[in-house]
This record gives C-alpha cells, structure tokens and sequence, in this order.
C-alpha cells in the first residue's frame, strides 16, 4: 500500500539515458508511480559519481555514453524483448535517432528537448540549421513520414511540456474570466480558432527563477538551477520566437524558413544576450532572456489557423527567461570574456537557502490585456514533494511523470508533442508537485515602464509588438 | 605622538558636506592626519542616522540639506572668518557653487565629482545638458574667468580623481619597460606629447569590484558598494566617452560638442546599460558599463595635442565598470523593470565578507599593446587600515585626504582638476591606503575573444578602435 497514486504498470525494462540533475530528480517519482519489474531498470550515463547511489538501489548503471555509433546495439541490447520504457534525460545524444530505433523496437519513449548528438550546437556552422525549428522539424517530418505506432513523447519537460498543457487551462480560464462559457476545443483547429476569437496576440513563456544559495557565484564558473551543460547550448543558439500574425515589424536581423511550419523566425545573435520586456507575479516587469526553446515553434504552430504559410492567425510565443540570479551572473561573464566558463555548478536542494521557480505562460493582448498562470513551486515546498531535485527540477520531472503516465494509456499515439496530449488528464497526474499554480492578471504592457530621457523606436499604437518587446 | 603622518594644519573650521559611505570614510583619515581645532568641524547632514554617531565623536552635526536657496547663509555662518576647509562628499549639492562661494569666502574646498543641485539629472530634458562634459565645462569655464585664487580641488575621488594619477604613473611605467627613458614632463603639452610618443591610443578606467555580502540582494532593493543614488544618477545619463584621433568609426546615436575643450562625445542611451568589452587582471577579459564620468572627459582633454577643435592627438578615454555582482544585478532589474528600485543598499565593511576592489587604467593600442595599472585594494586590507568604510569606500577616501593634503600645501592654485595636480605627492599621501599598487601587461585585445556562429561587425585592422569595445 501506497499513499502516490498507481499510474500503472511498465511492462519490460526502464532504460533512463542520462542521470544529471533531471535524471535523479526523475527516479524517485518512477519509483513512486509505477509498478515495474526492480530488477530490469538501467540508467546510461558516463559520468561515473553518482555509481554508488545507483548500486545501492539495485539500479544497474551501464557506464557509457551513448553515441551515434553505439546507440542501436545498446539499446537493442537492454530491450531485447520489444518492451519497456525509454526516458530520455541526457545530454549529447540525439533525440530523433534514439526515439526512432525506440519505435522499431517497439518500446516507449520520452524526453524533454529535441537534442542532437555531441557537437552539434557549437560545430554547425550554418545558423538556420542550428535553431529548435529545425531540430523540432526534424522530428515532425519523422512523425508525417511513419505516423502512429509505439508512443514517443517528445520535449516533455516543464518547458518544453507542462507550458503547452498551461496554455490550455490559460484559455479556459481567460474565456470563463469573460463571461464567454466556450466548451473546451478537442482538435488542433478548435484550439487555434478558441485562441483567436479570445483575442490572444502571443504568449511569453514567462519564468523567473529566485532560487539562491549560501555560497557566492566564483569567477570561472557557471551557476545554473539545471543543466548548465544544456543552458549555455541553447544560450548560444540563435534568439527564435514563434512568429505571430499580429506583429508589423521585423528585427533587421531576423530570417524566416522556407519549408517546414513557416511559425518561426531566428535572429542572428545568441538568445542569452537578448533581452526582452517581460512580466512574472514575484517581480512583476522584468527581463527575461530570448532563448530558443522547442515550445516557441511548437505552441505558434499548433495554434496557426489557415494555411500555415499564410496563416489567418498565429500567436507569436518565446521563451522570457530571468534564471536564478547567479546565472544571470555567469551569463554576464560568459559573454563578457568571450569564453564559457571551465566549471560548472548546479545549485542543488541543500544549498539552496530560499526562492521559487516561478514558470508560466502570459497570454497576451487580449481583452483583459494579460494573464499569466502558472506554476509558483518554493524550495521549501519541492523538499517536501520529493527528494533529489530543487524546485526547477520537480518542475521538469513531474512534466516526465506525467507524460509517462499518458504514453502508457496511450501506447500506440505514434510521436506526439506536449500540445498534441491530453492536458486535464497530464495535469492531474503533475499537479501535486507544482505547488501553487495560480493565475494572475496583470495592466503591464511592454511599454508602460520605459526609461525616460533617451528616445526609443516604440510602436505606441499597439503595445504587444514584439518591437516593443525586443528591448534596446 | 602618532604614527600616521602629519598632512598639515587647517586653520579654521572643517565643513563636511554629506555624511554617506564615502563621507565616514573620510572622516577618520582627516582625523588621523591633519591638525585642527576639535570644536570647529562640522557635517551638514539632512538624515539623522548617524547623529548619534557624530555627537559621541563632539561633532557638531548641521541636521540640514545644502539648497540652492540656503547655502550662501549656510556656508557664510559656517565660515565666519574667511579660513577653513570645506570638504563636500554629498550627493544634489552644485559643487559649482559652494565652490565659487568657498572661493569668495576664502575656504578651500574639494569635492569628487561635478554634482548638480537636487533634481537635474533627471528633470533636464535636453540629454547633451545633462552630460559630465556639461557639467565639467561649466566648471572649466568658471576656472578660465576666475584664474588663480583660493584652491578649489574638483573631483578628487578614486575616479576621477586617484586614476588621473594613475595615467601619469602608468605612463612612465610603460616608458621605462619599453626601454626609453623619457624624462617625466612637468607641463600638460608635454604629458600630451609623452603619451603621444608612446603611441597610447586610449585608456580604460577599468574596474572590477568583487565584495560580496553575506545578505542576498532582493528583489526591490538597489544594491551597490557606495552610493545608490550617485550610480543611479549617473547610470541615466547618457554613456560618454573621451573621444581619440584613432578612431574611424563613430556609434550612430553618437553626439560631440560645439563648444566647450572638445574632447568628449555622448551617445543616446544610458551608460548603465551600455556594455564593452575591458580587461581587468582578476577576471581578464570582462564586460564593464561605459558610465558617464568626469574623468572620461578630463583625461581626455588633459591629453590633447594641437588645436581642441582639430586635435594631432587625442586618447579615447571612458569608464569600463563592473560593479559588484550585486550591483549588476540590480542594474538589471532597474532596467528590467523600468524603475528605480524603492529601497537602497550600501554593502557595509561588516557585512562584505570577501572580494577587492580593482581599480585602474589600461592604456592601450601601444608597443606593448596593453597595460593594466592600479589598486588591487582588500576588504581585509581595508578593515586593517581604516575604520567605517569597504574597499571602494577607501580608494575614495584616500584621495580626498590627499587632495586636502595637497591643497594645504597649494592653497592659492585656484580651481583644479586631479590631471593638474602633483600626481607624485598626492600618490604618497595616498598609497598607504591602496592595497597593492601594480602593473599588469596583456594580450587581450577587445576582438581576441568573441563569440563564434554570429557575425559580428568589427574593425579587424584595429583592433582597439571603439567600434569594437563597444559590445553588441
Ligand atoms: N524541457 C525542460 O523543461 C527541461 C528542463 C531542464 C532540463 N531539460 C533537458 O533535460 C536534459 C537533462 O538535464 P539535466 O539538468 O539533468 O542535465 P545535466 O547536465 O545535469 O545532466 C546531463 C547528464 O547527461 C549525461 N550525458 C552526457 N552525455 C551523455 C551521453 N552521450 N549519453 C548518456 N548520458 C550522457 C551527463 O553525464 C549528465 O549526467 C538536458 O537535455 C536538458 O536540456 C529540459
Ligand atoms: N570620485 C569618486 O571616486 C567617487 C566615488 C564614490 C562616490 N563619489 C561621490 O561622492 C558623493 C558621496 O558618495 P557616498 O557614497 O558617500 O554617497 P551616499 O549616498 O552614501 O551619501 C550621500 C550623502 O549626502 C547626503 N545628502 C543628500 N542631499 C544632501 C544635501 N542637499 N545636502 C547635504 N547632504 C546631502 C545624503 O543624506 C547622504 O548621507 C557622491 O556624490 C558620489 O557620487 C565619488
């Protein structure tokens, strides 16, 4: 007997790739929720400290990298019998080709990023190839070229992941909050078309992190609440946004793709050095950071109405990231001395004295201007939900769990994303560990706290441009 | 007997203007090392805070705010028989007039920067107004009107003020390790030549400030090593720089002067949040915010060779802080958030626990193609060598003691900027208060490190044009 609800059971070994900060914080809650075989579950990781923690759980640690050129004997080795559970929560191995060969073997599969192999992000030379559009492209070509079959749930994490299921509960209650009592949309169309007639210009995906430690950032090393390994990749992308049918200006350095969705453009710059005017209920307006995420393509897209390459509506959407303050450090001396910093940290649970993860989505532009809902998760609150995680992480993990509860009632659904997923039903199975998620509306706009004095090219007609945002 | 040296003796009333970090910093120093009557020194200090602090010292504390209105009445009671000195270390105070005033009463005075009265720096709408070089003319204008007369030292702080010393030092550093040896000059033409000759084409004052608290800063909170209200002050104005012969290329919201000794242009954005690339030995290369300061200008103008309008040449000169982390941190949410943070906080010496200030100039583009020069000061060695005050508090302090020490010994050179004064002298005075003084070469050059994957537009025949130390 168990107080955590049962969501079901995992027929076949569970293969977890990768076994950092996401990763340990992940195991317990699989532990939790599942019924599995104890003996069948693996973890791939090459790095080798955390081996003891795993043998003293009777987890068998296979200590190895998983690379292009042994991905397939591996992994055909530890699912011989064409079941089980692949989690994918590493970095450096490529997501496409690990969730393909986890579809021919007939076993289930998520992750948390559409990540490519080791090298990619700083050895690709050619931009456009480099962005989340492209990476995510990938995968949906995957998806239209052999449609259903074993479930592979891509980018399942809090964001990607828990956002796009946010974005629906959003609208429900901004069309409550109007006095409008729209049934819930059930298509991909119903949704597009709910989001358009409630007037949304585009979504921030909206996040401040005020988690802190004791122990003071040092010159040299990068402090992150997560992967720093998979901030500083994403960082230096190139700045991507889902691209909105409201917006009338473009930034002189942005392109758009000529095949794909058509719902994203990149900007020539590194997104962690891009700023943008954002707004989150701790701090209120705010910068946040305009790093590529898969959920910026992914929510633009899945909401377009019409032709995707001359859509009648599309929201814009972007990640407005303010991380803990000691990676708003690090990324000031990273950009500033022109060299990623030879030490990494990840704040962990116990060093961290206070502050929340405070992630949501601020659909804006509509009738009540603004509205942000989320998840408000303290440190305090996350030790007592789970162990081995701060609050970034359960945000992360309990994103897994959910999606993994899903794929098993919902084995055969092919490779779907977070937007495709029943959000009620993954919600309830995320819910208790996101402390509280809450919703706030807000009169900020982008351009109702501007500094004075210096002139700047704001459109005052209509406050939700993305001009307005980008700040100088 | 003491075993601080003796600077001299004032004869008359000492009037301390402004009792804030850097005016109880300097308190003790006059204290140590000048004569004076005990009953006749005097704070003109509006917050009542430290009133206590001052009565048990028998100082006699003015609970006023120096106005525009009040400080002819004020000074002249202050100063009834035309001798004293008046030390002014407030902030909203015009330093240009209590100067002429002083001058008229016959009192030395000294200051460390050219501050306005209460309201200017952000009720004046015009931006090339509201420049240091404006502010600096209008004291180079009074100077030319008026020559000669009761010493008036204007901004004689760490910088301005020490760094101007600094140049002089470096300058003769870089002589002798390039195996010339150049006789020192003893006239602005010849320092002018010097530099020339030693093909200096530029100077950073380039700090790195390191102290950390204990306490993390929060949200709402401004925090800096001194004054609040003086870096916020000048962090609005516009970014300023002292403009070179080398230069090719010019930012396009850049502004120079029709008037005035030339030297200087500003550019349409606010110096906090304009970033370039600078070096420090502690952290090597790092972004520093191109802050609108006095000595920008000064040296600048100080060094110029032939006619102002049409110089032979000029060194760029500007400012290149990193402040303390918390400071950065607040910068980044005053712009963030488009307001300045209600509540205000001066890192104190008893709550820093670790963390230097390094401050000096690098003089560039020469022979040797970079030399760092300056104080590498403690918050250890601080606590050691003075009471009530941090790292950057002492560099300060210091250089106003010398300054005082200075204009006793010079009590009819008029009014005077630290290019002007005995750089030899003043450095003794102050030298036992800077930690270790050194001299630091290096490689860098602000394009040996930048970012890969983006292209950036940068002057690669040159690489110290501004073009390129200014950060996208
Ligand atoms: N969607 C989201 O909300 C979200 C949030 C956080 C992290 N993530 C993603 O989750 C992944 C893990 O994040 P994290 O914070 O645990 O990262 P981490 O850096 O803490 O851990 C990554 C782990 O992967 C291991 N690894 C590296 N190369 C490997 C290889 N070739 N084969 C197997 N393992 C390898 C590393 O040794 C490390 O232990 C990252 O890709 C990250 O981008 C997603
Ligand atoms: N040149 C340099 O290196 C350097 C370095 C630090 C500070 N400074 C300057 O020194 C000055 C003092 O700096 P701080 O760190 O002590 O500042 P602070 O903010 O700690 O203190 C300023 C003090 O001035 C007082 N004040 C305000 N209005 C006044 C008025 N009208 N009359 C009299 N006093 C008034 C305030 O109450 C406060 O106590 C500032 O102008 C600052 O810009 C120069």
């Amino acid at each position: 007997m168990t107080a955590y609800p049962n969501h079901g059971r995992i027929d076949g070994p569970i293969v977890m790739i990768g076994f950092g900060s996401i990763g340990r914080g992940t195991l317990p809650l699989i532990e939790r929720h599942f019924e599995y075989d104890a003996r069948q579950i693996f973890v791939i990781e090459p790095n080798l400290d955390d081996h003891t923690f795993l043998a003293q759980r009777g987890i068998r640690h296979v200590e190895e990298a998983v690379t292009r050129d042994n991905y397939r004997a591996l992994l055909s080795r530890l699912f011989p019998d064409g079941k089980g559970f692949c989690v994918n929560l590493s970095v450096d191995t490529s997501s496409l080709d690990i969730m393909k060969h986890c579809r021919e073997l007939g076993v289930l599969y998520i992750d948390t990023v559409v990540e490519p192999w080791a090298g990619f992000y700083f050895d690709t030379t050619d931009n456009a190839a480099r962005t989340n559009y492209a990476l995510r492209q990938a995968v949906r070509d995957e998806k239209a070229r052999n449609p259903g079959g074993p479930t592979a749930v891509s980018c399942c994490g809090a964001n990607p992941g828990m956002v796009s299921w946010f974005v629906k509960d959003a609208l429900m209650t901004l069309s409550r909050d109007t006095g409008r009592s729209d049934p819930m949309p059930h298509t991909r169309e119903g949704w597009g078309r709910f989001m358009q007639s409630l007037g949304v210009k585009g979504i921030h995906i909206a996040e401040r992190d005020t988690q802190k430690s004791t122990r003071h950032k040092r010159i040299g090393t990068f402090v992150n609440t997560w992967s720093v390994e998979g901030f500083v990749s994403e960082g230096f992308q190139p700045a991507e946004l889902g691209w909105g049918t409201h917006e009338t200006w473009m930034p002189e350095d942005a392109h758009s793709h000529a095949t794909g969705c058509r719902a994203g453009i990149w900007i020539a710059r590194p997104g962690a050095i891009t700023r943008v005017h954002t707004w989150c209920p701790t701090p209120g307006p705010q910068f946040g950071f305009l790093v590529t995420h898969n959920e910026a393509i992914s929510i633009s897209d899945h909401y377009t109405v019409g032709d995707p390459a001359r859509p009648d509506y599309r929201p814009t959407c972007h990640y407005a990231y303010h991380p803990c303050d000691d990676a708003v450090l690090s990324l000031h001396e990273t950009f500033g001395s022109g060299r990623i910093q030879a030490t990494q940290h990840i704040l962990d649970e116990n060093e961290i004295t206070e502050g929340i993860d405070e992630l949501g989505v601020l659909l804006y532009g509509h009738e009540k201007n603004a509205l942000w809902y989320g998840s408000r998760l303290s440190i305090e609150e996350t030790r007592d939900l789970a162990p081995f995680q701060n609050a970034t992480g359960l945000q992360v993990s309990s994103a897994v769990l959910a999606g993994m509860a899903w794929a098993l009632e919902n084995p055969q659904a092919g490779i779907v994303e977070t937007d495709e997923m029943d959000h009620l039903r993954c919600l309830e199975v995320q819910r208790p560990y996101l402390g509280p998620v809450e919703a706030h509306y807000t009169d900020w706009t982008p351009i109702s706290e501007r500094w004075t004095k210096f002139d700047e090219e704001i459109d005052e007609a209509d406050p939700w441009q993305f001009k307005n945002v980008l700040a100088s």
